[in-house]
């Protein structure tokens, strides 16, 4: 057996999310056919994150052992043969040591959230943000993100079918910048509660509106209490960024 | 009657192009339909350029003359409400004099050609660039480039299907540069041919790939003679980016 780590790119849009589900077709489902259409082998894919249905990856890191002898390189290629016409693609692909585990050993994640801040909606865009039509005001924004950053009980910003044993997460960056009619969110951490980045970009959304300052941001993270959620903000808008590892790859 | 300017973004996927035609839907025809639907009044809109099937445009400009009084931030919210769910919207609107035109007064255009430049295919950007898998060198593609800035008889560059009654234009900027996985190939000129950029940006790719040198390209030019062109580049790649006046709007 060899341990492949592949990097994966995906429109979330068809998916139903990454991991498997009975009722749709998932991100997992599809490499891990796409693999056995390559190698025969039944294969169990790991990744790094578990991404919600519509939300996006640019470089999505997973694992696979594979029995049969095949370079990096070509398994790549074939692997992407057998993915089409699905939007997803292996952009890279490496052997790595037996122990390397594409969610285990991953010790930090990021997320960018794009939101189209302008009246118009979107065209070339449309399933890949989230449109806001009324103007957001970003500093005030990124002013109330610092409320969040830190080691923190995260409940109010916690999915309610959330697994995660503890609630409390650190927070390393959340950051709000201003592109032109673009308001980007980015988010970094060791790891996240499922939700988490969608509850923290609707609740920033509100204070970009004016309907909530930095202060309500205080007091629904100490609320602690999934009803002290103001927002949880759509999909569309979500890209999972980067998986980073202590060692390489 | 008064005359609006409107500047519009769009996918030009699901179109038959910018220009009304017969046989299928048209951005001209959309945006038409969606002043009656405002205004209940027959217009027509005129734009600064004629993008053909599948090209998107990130500012297109237009104009149209209207009798209803209505005020140019009403009258945009209107018609995208209008134009929904096309893939258009308009960004900005304003009045403009009478003898202002949205193709005449127009002195300047710009387009960006976008190559994603990788094995694996598109996801997230699937009908919006174009895909060479084989590695392109960017810098040699900018050298040769440089061949067809200036004034040219661009007839190897132009379709069989040009209305233009001169192959003579004088090409500003052709710039080619890499960003990441993406080869972005920038052009500026007065006014193009029809199919130009993508007929250059063809031509260029056959340069990055080492399949012509720039003085391959220069004996193309020099043929002026449709027969020497190497390769028209699809149109999913193309942006219209940006329309000049010589005094604003």
């Amino acid at each position: 057996m060899t341990r492949f780590a592949l990097t994966v790119e995906f429109d979330g849009g068809p998916f139903y999310g990454l991991q498997r589900q009975k009722d749709g077709p998932s991100v997992q489902q599809a490499l891990e056919e796409a693999i056995h259409g390559v190698t025969g082998e039944e294969v169990r894919v790991h990744a790094a994150g578990r991404t919600d249905a519509g939300v996006h990856a640019l470089a999505m890191r997973v694992h696979a052992d594979i029995a049969k002898p095949i370079a990096p390189f070509r398994l790549m290629g074939a692997i992407n043969a057998h993915l089409r016409p699905d939007p997803i693609a292996v952009i890279a692909c490496e052997v790595v040591d037996e122990d390397w585990h594409a969610r285990f050993s991953c010790t930090g994640r990021s997320y960018l959230y794009c939101i189209l801040n302008r009246r118009a909606g979107p065209t070339l865009d449309r399933g890949r943000v989230w449109h806001v039509a009324a103007e957001l005001d970003a500093a005030a924004m990124h002013e109330a993100a610092q409320v969040l950053v830190g080691s923190h009980d995260f409940t109010t910003f916690r999915s309610v079918h959330c697994q995660s044993e503890s609630a409390v997460k650190t927070l390393d960056v959340l950051e709000v910048t201003r592109d032109g009619d673009e308001v980007h969110v980015r988010a970094e951490a060791r790891s996240f509660l499922h939700h988490q980045v969608r509850s923290m970009v609707g609740c920033l959304a509100l204070v970009g509106l004016g309907r909530w300052s930095a202060q309500d941001m205080a007091v629904a993270l100490e609320a602690r209490d999934r009803q002290a959620l103001g927002l949880n903000a759509p999909p569309e808008g979500l890209y999972f960024v980067e998986a980073i590892y202590p060692t390489s790859p």
